[in-house]
């Protein structure tokens, strides 16, 4: 059974269903909304439609799989296949709640669907659980056995950004451009640039996804970054994200970042006292920020770690790290920093260990001549 | 037209017979001997066979291709495809020589096939250019023009091995199993083991490719190995390297690799004057060697470079390391020694650039939660 191509796919039973849906799932990106994946079954395991979850701001992974399935109604109008007939199964419990999108329980309910299995409980979240609201309109709605869910992979698909949310802080991403033997810059501080610009474009487009990307002091006096997340003609991408300067040393005057919408500044080392700013909007002593600053009072859903080193290895090294990019290029530079520097960290069995990461269609990939590994906290 | 796949592929010219030749080619394993492949096609481009050099010992890839039309016309006995309406296309011009296996030129003439074409010309090897003797026995035999060479990318399969050739040194094959922020120990030294049981076993199989596995002393005395190569249950393969220690300290007498067949010392750290003690088999001042020494006098065609970091980093910093394979492993260890180290190289411009080797099917493989990436010396 493909991953990704669901024509003709009969499953056999809830795991098997569930594991296509999973596999639907990772086809989305992490950040602020879990990963989700849906399909929909006729009575004899015939899948007739899937979706998942594009990521912030785009349909929920049942609502595009209902969309799927009026497609697949609206092409096979001669064999009139009865909603009532169906089956739709969610990686993730439909949530009951109005955000960028309408609720999914009005979307089902809107189906004439009425049978519906999901993996992961999620009552609590921020979207509230949907299987109450559907079961109380009638529908016969279950959680799916919990061996089924882990055969599955659906237990493990959203375990760390769980962790974020229960922690009441954003999902955190980071990134790192590297030679093969771990290095980002040479001894003499040249850097630019170590990795091509296919790895370049892909780290703009992680930067287009975030809400606050943060750099530390040393970054802003060394590089004068904008921060901008662009296209590969440099023009500014629709949306950007909010520049987070990390460190006790002053932000210049003509610094760069200054020229966007809002920036902020928390003049501390701590990666939890910036997170605690970046959550609350509470202004703490020794903050500057922005007359703009957008985010007063509203907690950011994905933070995007983007260096130098002292500042990626300290969110590291605080376990606040809920996934990597590295970009790895084909050479050696033989002398210069680590982009990850944990003194602390003396034994092999210190070592964090991380796990290459199934989402996005895949852990490995190749850009151009340098190689993207995608890493998960596990 | 996929790489590997050639039944029912048509090929339009020379160009793409060559590119079909080349992806042949770059499932062998790089080597004693270069990456060869080999089609036949009938007059109308369609692929009847084809044809790759696996390695040392083993058929060369026209035979391989030969072998595939003997199938091919014993399977449609009936349609009786006539040799002398064929043509055998090859990436390299082939031998006249006979080695561990037959001359190829003499199992063409056998065949019956009365046209060949080959992208690059190897009059002057050691196996010698085969095109003259075909050519007075009569053939239609021609090097492809250059243009289509180097659009198939024939030119480039083995552009190192020939260098190495023609330097008059064998094959030389690094390995390195690091963390992903590039370090090979934890600060302690602790090592055992960064990377997966799939990874070493993959290390294992190059040993036993290779003629020699050259180790630092430091590494003699710090983890005592017995460089063999082993399978998975640790018994040792039927094919085994000659250790080779490099450096100034005196081998203990009781260090592990001194059970083995035959072994040698190199008392310096100059990795041309290794390589000149084992192309030579001349026992300068300072070498010392086992008796069963089995080199003397004759060259070596393939050796691996195991490590450790002070080793691996003399041979890539002199240029003599020819591809590399990088085990990567999800680890995190943030502080402890690189595995390349070259700190007369403080620039970016002085980084030496690699390149991802397509060989062995692709540059880039998932062994367990390790990643191995392949790169060559461009």
């Amino acid at each position: 059974m493909s991953a990704l191509e669901i024509a003709d796919t009969t499953v056999a039973g809830p795991e098997e269903a569930l594991a296509l849906a999973v596999a639907q799932a990772l086809r989305g990106t992490r950040g602020a909304n879990p990963l989700v994946g849906a399909i929909i079954t006729a009575s004899d395991g015939r899948v007739l439609a899937s979706g998942f979850h594009r990521g912030r701001g785009t349909a929920h992974a049942e609502v595009e799989a209902l969309a799927g399935f009026n497609r697949f109604k609206a092409s096979n109008a001669t064999s009139r296949i009865d909603p009532a007939d169906t089956t739709l199964w969610i990686t993730l419990e439909p949530c009951d709640h109005t955000g960028t999108t309408g609720p999914c329980t009005e979307a089902i309910l809107a189906s004439g669907i009425r049978t519906v299995r999901y993996a992961v409980a999620d009552p609590t979240g921020p979207d509230g659980g949907g299987a109450a609201r559907l079961r109380s309109a009638g529908l016969d709605v279950a959680q799916v056995d919990a061996e089924q869910v882990c055969g599955s992979g659906a237990a493990d698909l959203n375990r760390r950004w769980m962790l974020a949310r229960d922690s009441g802080r954003p999902f955190v991403t980071a990134h790192l451009a590297q030679s093969l033997d771990g290095r980002v810059a040479a001894a003499d501080g040249t850097s630019q640039w170590i990795t091509g610009p296919e790895s370049r474009r892909h780290a703009h487009r992680v930067r287009s996804r975030v809400d606050a990307i943060v750099v530390g002091t040393g970054t802003v006096l060394a590089d004068n970054p904008r921060l901008t997340a662009r296209d590969e003609d440099g023009h500014d991408l629709p949306r950007q994200p909010v520049p987070v300067v990390q460190g006790r040393r002053a932000v210049p005057a003509g610094a760069a970042l200054r020229g966007g919408a809002s920036w902020l500044h928390v003049q501390s080392h701590e990666p939890q006292l910036v997170l605690d700013q970046l959550n609350t909007g509470y202004l703490a002593e020794g903050t500057t920020v922005s007359t703009a600053w957008p985010h007063g009072g509203t907690s950011l859903g994905h933070v995007l770690i983007e260096g130098g080193p002292t500042v990626l290895s300290s969110w590291m090294g605080a376990g606040l790290v809920d996934e990597l990019f590295l970009y790895q290029a084909p050479l050696v530079l033989g002398s210069g920093p680590s982009g990850l520097d944990l003194p602390q960290h003396t034994t092999l069995s210190h070592a964090l260990r991380l796990t290459l990461d199934a989402a996005e269609n895949g852990a490995i990939s190749r850009l151009g001549d340098d190689v993207l590994l995608h890493y998960a906290a596990p």
